[in-house]
């Protein structure tokens, strides 16, 4: 039973999230009851929806409880197995939280799942090739409906699911342009992950001179506007619908930390014939298999290979987590369990 | 070839429509060409959507333009046919605009429809059998998607649209609820149009206390809501939408004469995974002969029996508008061309 260390919600957040929320502490792993799988997490995954569950406004989801581990998908091997589908080594992904080891109970479908790292990293299971990427996916096929030669958009464009979103978006014969935060984020967008064009928000005070700006990169409009973000961007992004465009609502983090959020011309839905959608992609597991089938092909190919932002050590979580939530992070931001 | 007066868009409003921007004039109707028909109009229609093509913002459709004869749904009677489908006396509805007389050209599909007075009145098929009618059943059957015991909600509830939304959403099983301004359209709304419960909005200050007030009534949540105001209206329904809601939206009257009406939490569209949808339903003619056959049985078996409100002669159009936008008619509102 070896020490496993874990950070557990110590008390919400009041406005922006701080170190201060969580709580390190040390414990030794439970014995294992028949059909459970002892995990040793290789990578954490930090991602947005976290600071959601954080609050205990009504929300989609339960709000995590106070005093437990946080959760949060992970990636390891299987270290001790009393399952007769897990053996000892196996690659395996799950929501196993911010600790170095969980216990699952392999009975349960969906919470672990094997996966083959002969093409693909094991790190790649919590981004392109995992949630996020399914994520980018469900919003542009299901809700975007893209036709080739259209024009997409997606905010948060060199987060984890902008990456995949880029991948996905121009293999369907889409322009595909993002919106991301600073002249270095926008470089890798262009360079990197295959966006056409990519527009720094930072530059623009106001969502009039934001709006300009899409406008001339997308000088055909916008037919489909994955949003992970929110307030400003949203509002600048709107006016430049074209009749009948798709907005899938995937991620408002601009309003995570509790300020109110309005969107300012509503009646453009009318206008424009809008249809918006808000989606959270653990609900339509129906999807998954058909969607990492594409993202692996894409990740295999070359065509979807994101940067990650790894920090190190289960310690190092808290603040990669409020650095995410700023936009410090560059591409898929993990925290790596075990020894460089 | 008769006297026909005509009210023209003289200028455009500055904020809320007046009577000073409309004109009156008489002319004489042009002599007939091949394919052409003469028609003498009994009831022209005002409808919401005419204060949104007074203006020359960017909108779904072209302004209406200065100096011509204000758009409009009329019926009438032919008096002078060189079409051979047309016959003196056939009964028709089209878009004859704000005047007594109108020239169509039927060989253009949509512009004129012979009517069976038999069962349905003329001035009907301005309203629960005719375009308000269709206009609440493609936001209602396309994009709330009732299903029988869920809850559905209209604002404006007593108008053309809100009173056939009562009915065909009634004929599907569900609890259906209304807004509407004043104890008598409560009253009406549900004594004589069938809603379950009808909410008067105008006893409310505000979003947060009309919001209680549409939780009392709609205590298993709201599954679709069909938007014709907007704002505040908007900002109560949307905490008291269920996962999984619809949104249609059809109208947004609170904001037609210019004032920004922004929602203040779009969020919540991300945490019930709502969808909204804009439309118009002159785009949707597909599904106008089923919503029509529904919408005549409804009226002859006497389940969509709404009262008019009509305004006599021409010169009254301009009051009566106004009225209409700031609601103070009762059921559909109609303007009676000929002598009573």
């Amino acid at each position: 039973m070896p020490v496993n260390r874990q950070i557990l919600l110590d008390n919400r957040p009041h406005g922006e999230a701080s170190a201060d929320n969580f709580k390190l502490v040390s414990t030794h792993t439970p014995a294992l009851q028949d059909g459970q799988v002892l995990v040793r997490h290789h990578f954490l995954s930090l991602d947005p929806y976290m600071r959601g569950r954080m609050s205990d406004t009504k929300n989609y989801a339960q709000p995590q409880p106070l005093g437990e581990t946080m959760i949060g998908g992970t990636v390891g091997e299987v270290l001790e197995s009393r399952h007769p589908k897990f053996a000892i080594g196996d690659k395996v992904v799950g929501m196993g939280g911010w600790q170095e080891y969980s216990v699952a109970d392999a009975n349960t479908p969906g919470d672990l799942r094997k996966v083959d790292t002969a093409h693909v990293p094991l790190s790649a299971y919590l981004g392109a090739v995992g949630m996020p990427g399914v994520t980018a996916w469900y919003g542009l096929v299901k809700i975007l409906e893209p036709q080739a030669s259209q024009t997409m958009l997606v905010s948060a464009a060199t987060g984890a699911v902008g990456s995949a979103f880029a991948a996905l978006s121009k293999a369907r014969g889409c322009r595909t342009v993002g919106i991301a935060g600073g002249p270095d984020k926008c470089k890798y967008a262009v360079d990197e992950l295959g966006f056409d064009a990519c527009i720094d928000y930072k530059i623009h005070q106001d969502a009039y001179s934001l709006s300009k700006a899409i406008d001339a990169e997308c000088s055909n409009g916008v037919d489909g506007y994955f949003e992970n973000v929110g307030g400003m961007i949203l509002d600048a992004v709107m006016p430049r619908m074209n009749a009948f465009g798709r907005i899938a609502v995937c991620g408002m983090i601009a309003g995570y930390n509790g300020a109110p959020m309005p969107m300012t011309y509503p009646v453009l839905i009318l206008r424009q014939r809008l249809k918006l959608q808000g989606f959270i992609v653990s609900e339509h597991m129906k999807v998954w298999p058909d969607a990492l089938k594409e993202l692996g092909t894409l990740f295999a190919s070359g065509h979807l290979r994101p940067r990650e932002t790894i920090a190190q050590g289960l310690e190092s979580a808290p603040e990669a987590f409020i650095g995410l939530l700023k936009g410090k992070n560059l591409g898929k931001q993990l925290v790596k369990l075990v020894s460089p």
